[in-house]
């Protein structure tokens, strides 16, 4: 079943789509500009002239020009209010008055969690590039470069070997840049017996990678192996535990158990992981005490586990794979 | 006089600010989710925890917790209507109920229009880089190369020299695809005697090119040469109407006038251009009928004059300058 008829089956209220990537990933074309309305019983598509022809070629569903949005005569309508504006939503009522729209925040976001064959073969020959592309930065680590120098040729690497472009702009932090999460590749210089930290993807068939691995550039710093060392037990004790049915919070939780017991709880200060497919950070959201703690994984739901641990002034460690929720388990996608 | 002192003396009632670029303007600094307060009387920014120290170290406004911003007092504060979602602002209402939210749409781009001389340097900077990417593209021209591979040479070029990204994705179009405007990279290959139309923009120092020039690979078509000198006369025409005090609709008229004399007019289907800085479309839009039409043109702005006709199963010509607004008339920023 198409993504369209499918979504079509979801609903009781006719839908209004407009952000580009559902747009996408309900069309399969890319309109920088467009509106889908979803209904039960048929789905139109609104689009100005440039995208019109191509439009009508590609798609099953009826293809209308903008102004054809005046004729609309349904009474409710939903609109995602996570994505449009406020200018947006009162244009939408001016130009509609006569229906009522009727605010859903990301109305595709279960969908989209939910990952097809297609989609999960994507998002692992993502991983696999952005496993290569790690595997470049770390031939290129010589005392001197810098952490700029590594981005970029991560990103030419990757462009060059089938990648449309990065997921997020490279994390590569040295030494005690590594305690900072959100440190972004600077112009630090790689020195002597400094960690390294990986933080990339790379984006393949429109499916974003997003990988974390650590390195240690000489001698290891005594203290940051000891993070390492439990870093990576809590993250496969939060992978074993990956199966249908378990909750998304519980796989936090397994982490945060774990780190409480070896008495570093407070050095983690971010959530285990997000979903991941045609954006880097996609629903859910993996965290004990986090709003989406409650969905329940299913076979096909695609997201990173990443815990971390990080002390200033030192340095920090976070490892981060792509994890598939199979029929019985879990699938490393990020594991070539 | 900094920028936040600027804006404070130009308003009357508070104003929030949250979009990354116009926080980025206004601050200097990246911030993935910040808010800045400006007011009259004094400004406060609101981070969450990973920002606070390395902004309380760099700006000289008042730095807050994000739930410090529960004590705002304000009785009015105007938001950015054309920026924040519709669940942004009811979050906001909710939270701070006792303020009267008024929708402000890009409140900052009346003053983002007008370039500073260090912003105009950046700009020329990013022209500079985006015309040497054009060279690399043409000596790269030979048969059977595709479009994309072409985009990916330009793309790598420029960030091997300064450029820390694209303006935006390649517009690189062979032959007949140069007639659509819209046209991205693809998977076409070079043959002889077709047009090349490469429209492409470097980013350096955070400022975004935009560029357009054509080519020919072998022979020239007497067709597209008759359109090319057309669109050449007027983009002279036009660049050279460029003087404080005229209205941004007229430089489009110009134009207009021009190709309905040489009896074109019906091929020339968008408008003549857009300010360009930290973002590539940026307030005004060049446009005879557009609502910036009246904006009248000042020393300091910078923006794109880039004419073009198209013939569908022919071809089309875009010619693409960046142009800065002087005391007494123009500079072509796109001319090294």
């Amino acid at each position: 079943m198409d993504r369209i008829a499918k979504l079509a089956k979801k609903i009781t209220t006719p839908c209004l789509i407009e952000n580009p990537v559902d747009l996408f990933y309900l069309t399969g074309v890319h309109f920088s500009k467009g509106r889908l309305l979803v209904s039960p019983k048929q789905t139109t598509l609104f689009v100005d002239g440039r995208y019109f022809d191509a439009a009508k070629k590609k798609l099953s569903c009826s293809v209308l020009l903008w102004d054809e949005m005046k004729k609309i005569s349904e009474k409710e309508i939903t609109f995602d209010s996570a994505t449009l504006s406020y200018d947006g939503y009162t244009a939408l009522k001016k130009y509609l008055p006569s229906v009522n729209w009727i605010p859903v925040a990301s109305p595709l976001k279960e969908m989209r969690a939910v990952k097809e064959g297609l989609e999960i073969a994507a998002l692992r020959k993502a991983a696999d590039l952005t496993l290569r592309g790690i595997e470049k930065v770390i031939s290129l680590l010589k005392e001197g470069v810098s952490e700029e120098e590594l981005a970029l040729e991560f990103e030419i690497f990757c462009r060059r070997n089938g990648a449309s472009g990065l997921s997020f702009e490279p994390i590569i932090a040295f030494g005690e840049n590594s305690a900072y999460p959100h440190h972004r590749a600077g112009k630090a210089r790689l020195k002597k017996n400094q960690v390294v930290l990986v933080d990339v993807g790379a984006v393949v068939d429109e499916y974003h990678g997003d990988m974390t691995r650590v390195f240690y550039f000489g001698e290891k710093d005594i203290e940051i192996v000891k993070l390492e060392t439990i870093v990576r037990e809590a993250q496969e004790k939060a992978i074993q535990s990956v199966k249908p049915g378990i909750k998304v919070g519980e796989l936090d939780q397994v982490v945060q158990d774990e780190f409480e017991k070896m008495g570093v709880k407070q050095l983690y200060t971010h959530s285990l992981g997000h979903g991941v497919g045609l954006e880097t950070h996609e629903f859910p959201r993996l965290r004990f005490d986090g709003e989406d703690k409650n969905v329940i994984l299913e076979p096909g739901m695609v997201f990173t586990i990443e815990p971390g641990l990080y002390k200033a002034g030192v340095g920090g460690v976070r490892i981060e794979d792509m994890i598939a929720v199979t029929e019985t388990g879990y699938e490393i996608l990020s594991n070539a």
